[in-house]
């Protein structure tokens, strides 16, 4: 087929890019394929530019027992097939992780920012892909 | 005064970090200190994570005049003090770049890329602070 519907390509995501109000939403998946949750937002580095946490929701169903998890963007990546973003984080891992609920909010401050990074630190030895 | 409300402390933004959903409607000032317009939204490397363009909302009452102006990340640089962004780019070079309007939607390219990082790029010999 040749046709292309110029109608379908919005500004608003392309191959590379994707616009930050389009991000709220988009699925993450743990490596076997399972859905963990949606992404809620990103903290972005204000000076640099670079997304420096994931704030990933989980759980929740008329809001009860949803979770958000800020995770290292290093940690993500994303999977044009899947539509979504792969993290290799199983879903225990990501309970026992740095959380909060919807209704508190942590000082999201540089402490807090090295407890994430710790936690996902990939173990010493492992080669990351 | 020693009493902090932490109630007003939020985790959509720190010192250096910013929440992607607070980000639409940051204010974006030229650099003699007018408002040029606020941040649509943000234009993000779904691989690397970085901002690769800020577009800019100019004009517009009820929609009318009202166009969107995508600028290199490099471009902007936040201010505390003023609460939002200052670019090195008078109304007139704004007005004069790659833009488009809430109706239309361009193919945000790497041609298109290209274009707005021809446009914004310093001239040869200018050193950038």
């Amino acid at each position: 087929m040749d046709t292309i519907d110029s109608e379908t390509i919005q500004a608003s995501e392309t191959g590379s890019l994707i616009a930050s109000s389009k991000v709220e939403g988009t699925r993450v998946f743990d490596a076997a394929g399972s859905k963990l949750g949606t992404v809620r937002n990103f903290m972005v580095d204000k000076r640099s530019g670079q997304v420096a946490y994931v704030v990933i929701s989980t759980g929740g169903f008329l809001g009860l027992g949803q979770a958000y998890h800020p995770l290292p963007w290093s940690a993500l990546r994303y999977e044009d097939g899947k539509g979504g973003y792969v993290v290799e984080v199983a879903s225990d891992m990501l309970s026992g992780g740095p959380s909060f609920r919807p209704d508190t909010a942590p000082i999201f401050d540089d402490a807090y920012g090295a407890r994430i990074d710790e936690y996902y630190r990939p173990p010493a030895g492992t080669i990351s892909l």
